[in-house]
């Protein structure tokens, strides 16, 4: 059981104050890193240079795949308000952009309370032992799973197993392998940790660039694992959007988030 | 009836190759230009820069209010792929940022048709005679109202009544005034040009600070009026979500919107 800043997230997204840093094997999906964990990089190094402990919106545009290896992280306070501060970063190699990312940052804890109207619940799941994890999936799994502890309800699997259920929804539990709390930094991460829900529709289970993701951080996660769900409404026009929600063991929505992808090369 | 380029939504987003731009008075409420037109006068000079007819999905954070008068718009092209450009822009006055924006921009005609899997259809709305046209709200109505053509489903003006739904959704029929189509630039207007979702609850009626303001622009509009819908599922922590969906004549989504917000002063 890792603390907050002694887990493999926090070295895997660690930057030096003057922007340098690496890009960690073990984060990809066939080698590409995972397009979460660069948002989680670049985020931690926008916070770190507006002097705020939070991210609370993050959207980030996808230039090109993120090999492992050495990187550049910028960051450019815009503005610097009493209650937010407003950040440009990215994450370059060589003079190349391979991410561009633009966010708001704050204390969330002094956000907590007032009024509240909240429709929606988090996903009817059954006990996470009951759920497939992926850590034991085959050996051809993404090196990404190893990190983490994301076990998926039953029926959303069957993208592996050639039993979709038609239904562009996946849901599970969410964790770090070492134990690690899912701090707000690290919800970054979480949107983007699972399957595309798109996979459990008839169309190649393969890439899908991602061109546009943003996550917006509505509260401090308590400890325990945390439920998610990503849902694809509108698959149209050689474009999906996925929509995710992750709820924390209190029953509060601590994260949402949306992306735009391309479908699948083969989809017709 | 005015054409593509030559109505008053043109004009006042017009900007001269320079990036020299005014915020023209009329598109504001309250003396304080609507962000949703901001959003759109960025975009267009961003579009211009890349070469590409279309915003795909834009991302915009307010930092200042943007009174009317002159002001600088930058665009940086970040990548120019084969599909689709990214840019990273701003509208700035004095030095001073008052918006920056993320967005990708690309060929919406040539992403059309392919595999489809759409779960959502059009707010069910009364005919647009029997809606309330916002045309026709008091004299302390916003001046951006004159601008569009906006009619609001009866159960949702009940925050003027002060006969409110307790939900908060709010939904209606767009166009512009002057008749000038809905095309996808002025579609990043649309999705800002109602009044809040949340006024429909127990919070008062007062300015909805934007944080963050995501619009995905899902294909071309089809001739006629729009079908708008915004639902603000989320209010917790002093922020507040609201989720756009617009729809066209031929019942297909053309945009999907999404912004953070702060929930007015004395809400508790």
């Amino acid at each position: 059981m890792q603390n907050i800043g002694e887990g493999e997230f926090d070295r895997a997204t660690s930057v030096a104050a003057g922007g340098s840093a690496e890009i960690h094997p073990g984060w990809d999906i066939a080698g590409n890193a995972n397009g979460g964990y660069l948002v989680a990089m670049a985020a931690r190094h926008m916070a770190a240079m507006c002097g705020r402990p939070h991210p609370v919106s993050v959207t980030a545009h996808f230039l090109a795949p993120g090999t492992a290896g050495p990187v550049q992280v910028t960051a450019d306070v815009l503005k610097a308000g009493r209650r937010f501060a407003t950040v440009s970063g990215s994450i370059r190699r060589a003079g190349r952009v391979l991410l561009q990312a633009l966010g708001t940052f704050g204390d969330l804890d002094g956000l907590a309370g007032g009024f509240r109207h909240v429709t929606g619940a988090p996903p009817e799941l059954p006990p996470q032992a009951e759920c497939l994890s992926q850590r034991s999936a085959p050996s051809e799994a993404p090196a990404l799973l190893g990190r983490l502890d994301v076990s998926l309800r039953p029926g959303d699997v069957g993208f592996a197993t050639r039993d979709r259920s038609g239904e562009a929804e996946v849901a599970g539990y969410f964790g770090f392998a070492d134990g690690r709390p899912v701090d707000p930094l690290a919800l970054l991460l979480v949107c983007d940790a699972f399957p595309p829900a798109v996979f459990n529709l008839a169309v190649p289970v393969g890439w899908v660039p991602t061109v546009e993701y943003t996550v917006h951080v509505r509260g401090v996660p308590a400890p325990g694992p945390l439920r998610c769900v990503f849902r694809s409404r509108f698959v149209q026009n050689g474009c999906l959007d996925e929509d995710g929600e992750v709820w924390d063991s209190r029953d509060q929505l601590v994260a949402q988030s949306r992306q735009i992808g391309l479908l699948p090369q083969g989809a017709s």
